[in-house]
């Protein structure tokens, strides 16, 4: 009998499981090693439990198995594993942050880093309590706003869709992350894969073992 | 004798105060009225101050000679004044947050909303202590970054550099505020003023008196 073989990107606040099928995530907060009995093959940007499961014999670090010289110093793993998943894309990653990868004939060109969207509601919050929105996601960009919480939907949002139809001179734009559901109406041409993290993880898996 | 004349546009933390020669800020907090034996013709989004003032004799409120109808709701009242003062101009107004204002043939034609940069600063930092950051505002926009410090910067600068770009079809583009000399080397073509909420006031002033 085979045992199951899971993935596993842990972020800060959850893991984020895929066995091959589907993808589920469970609270980082109080997680119990002993529910997965299973091999796991995990990347991680979070310290403590990085730590916790070095000496768990059924977790696999994949940081081992990265050729990290492709990549800035610094760059967040999860970002690296979804750049390796391409040959030749745009990668945006809308979680808490919102991140822009480039890569072409795989090789990562750079990239860079934009609030998350509840990030950048508590910003302007954080400026004026006048400032206190709830994004308007509905919006046309092709008009200027003519309300507040149009103004500050269109500033959180139009900024970002300009540099990206300025950065996607590649062909295929690639969506993943909590909020891209969000960001598609606004590039109708780009795909949406919730799986890209674990794609990377598995080439980078295959390319090294 | 003629008594000399001041503008004064109230901010949250600061007055601001034009002499028809040289402007100068005092802090608002502990502020004293008795050294303002001048006329004041003033606006103010700090509702505070405006009304502690509304008794004052020498203190007047240009607010009740403002025509709103132009202006959307809860427009800010120094974002009307800049656009009193221009006919046809993009007004980048750069301080704690940063307005983008269209005004063509003397008409508003809308405006947004985008985080100043110490706030966006703020806002990396509280995603994550990972992305604390000093911005470096020398950043290249024309190529794509290659280390966290820079993929901050261009996240903070390079959408806003590319929506403005969008924006500027008007002839004159103008930036005014704390950070106008951190934008205008993104934006060769802009002017910097840093009079133009006062030139409005004037305007508005000599419009309906």
């Amino acid at each position: 009998m085979t045992q199951s073989r899971l993935f596993c990107d842990i972020g800060n606040t959850h893991f984020y499981f895929f066995d091959g099928q589907d993808s589920y995530k469970v609270k980082a907060e109080g997680f119990d090693l002993s529910t997965v009995q299973s091999e796991v093959y995990y990347i991680s940007v979070n310290d403590y439990w990085e730590k916790q499961l070095e000496d768990e014999v059924n977790w696999i670090n994949l940081r081992v198995m990265i050729d990290f010289d492709k990549y800035y110093e610094s760059m967040g793993i999860d970002r690296i594993a979804c750049c390796e998943a391409v040959e030749d894309a745009l990668i945006i990653d809308a979680g808490s942050a919102i991140t822009v990868d480039k890569v072409k004939d795989g090789k990562h060109l750079g990239g860079y880093i934009y609030p998350g969207f509840n990030a950048m509601a508590k910003c302007f919050k954080d400026i004026s309590p006048r400032l206190e929105v709830s994004f308007n996601f509905d919006i046309d960009l092709a008009t200027m706003p003519k309300n507040t919480r149009d103004a500050l939907s269109y500033g959180a949002i139009s900024p970002l869709i300009s540099q990206i139809r300025k950065d996607s001179d590649t062909k295929t734009v690639i969506i993943t992350g909590g909020d891209a559901e969000r960001l598609l109406p606004f590039i109708p041409r780009a795909l949406i894969d919730h799986e890209l993290v674990f794609k990377g993880m598995k080439k980078i898996l295959q390319g090294k073992a």
